[in-house]
């Protein structure tokens, strides 16, 4: 097997794994501040299909990808009203802690391909290389954005100090190197999606802290 | 008289009457806030017209309903100013609470008509009819949303365990059916928000509740 | 030099003094939320260009103020950064005072050359005069509305009763009026920026504030 044709077997998985982890982070915010059916099912969509949304709202793309795959809403819909029942049955706090624990992997990989496929699709509307880069960040990282704003939250990733939308914004820059040195497009979006990955996954294990605040 | 006619002829009463009872809300919620003249124009227009102004954001359709029909922008104006002197002058919470009785009725023939009429313009561009029904319902429901991320609240719809949003979600359905079946766009109309309105009629009076957290 | 060839030099001038005082708010916000440097960069990029985005999206316009020039997105890049070297060392709350009170005069300048902006962008689009007004209006004035949603607060325009986009809605009409006369776009543009800043000042001088609320 060619390594092109591993990852076109490749993708949908990791796509479909990071898109569960991206929705799964929804539940545990929506959970958390105890919306009910309908505000699950809110911010699980913005949390999975957010970022995505937003980018192509900027880039003026249509259609959206769950106007494509619409059936990604049918498995959010089920998710959401599965996880009123199964998850008030128990100990709440400890179910969402371990959800948050271990979607933490998948996420990473979601990170990195949604990065670099963000930044693949401005790059292709020959945007400026930091527009692009902004582009994969967004796609990567606005979904949690707007799920924490529907929650009523100041966003996460503004303010937990944990890198990454900067593990993103590097990757980023991968994707848009293999661009202009001519890289075959998958192989520019596997080393991009892998670099922010791996990034990410450095950061985790290392407990590396963005610079924080003294003053006042 | 015909009954297409009737509706011809009763469709811009309701209309009116649905987008007055959102703005309403709109004015219900800055007022809660003590917004001043600025934040109360923001939030009622928000609350009139967000939500049709997202759809069609995502839909890509142009021009807006208040662009085609200005002068709803200064109903809107004139209601805002017209408040600030009106309500500061008695019991506030009192004229707040008696406002929020009063606009259930017409906001609920609103939630069925704009549930309908969203459903049924993006059938209209032959979107898939899961995505159909979910623009129907954030024609309906997402005013109300950002006017509270305006205000810098959890949504009410999100939280409230009340059957809002799930009764456009089952009354999308219908306009969907009808649509399948081949019904004049008329008849499919007023069935989707007949079945909407009367489905939220009945949780008001009923009391019927979401589903709840128990864990914790 | 003739008035017209006068307006072509400063404009770029007053232009940048204006980015700069807009995306220097965004940096006090999120200095005072203690946003780490993700959330610093997003919150001064949304205060930058977060109102003309969003007219933009509105109006269907592409590319973007930022697409166009994006040097600005290594400014604020570059900004937030030092921001977050230099403000931890010393007095934040001082600093930030300071900065604060710098800001207010090229920020009016920015609220004058904005509006008119947005006003005569959606004139050149034919769109109805109080559509232009308040494209106007959202040009000027939501950047700092998405700042303050990003940092979770309610957003200052809404609720200080300070008149700022009160001005900016006048100054807008000053556009519209111009235009109908059939002036030149510059004197149009210069007059509303003029008649928006001037009020502004106005404003700051005389300590005028939008009627409050009494009742409770």
């Amino acid at each position: 097997m060619q390594p092109a044709d591993a990852l076109t077997h490749a993708l949908p998985v990791v796509e479909a794994a990071a898109t569960l982890a991206f929705a799964a982070s929804g539940l545990v915010a929506g959970a958390r501040k105890k919306l009910d059916v309908v505000g699950l099912c809110v911010v699980t969509t913005l949390a999975a299909f957010g970022g995505g949304t937003l980018r192509d709202v900027l880039l003026d793309r249509r259609p959206f990808y769950w106007v494509e795959h619409p059936v990604w809403l049918w498995v959010i819909l089920g998710l959401c009203i599965a996880a009123t029942f199964v998850l008030r049955k128990r100990g709440l706090a400890t179910q969402l802690a371990i959800t948050e624990r271990a979607i933490q992997w998948p996420d990473a990989l979601g990170l990195g391909l949604f990065t670099a496929v963000g930044t693949q699709l401005a790059l292709a509307q020959n945007l400026p290389p930091i527009v692009a880069v902004l582009m994969g960040v967004i796609t990567a990282v606005f979904g949690g954005v707007l799920r924490d704003i529907a929650c009523n939250e100041v966003p996460k990733v503004f303010s937990d100090h944990q890198p990454y939308a900067v593990c993103a914004f590097f990757g980023g820059w991968v994707a848009v190197a293999g661009h202009q040195l001519g890289w075959p497009a998958e192989a520019a979006l596997a080393a991009s999606a892998l670099v922010t990955c791996v990034l990410r996954v450095a950061a985790m294990l290392s407990g590396l802290k963005l610079p924080g605040w003294r003053g006042q």
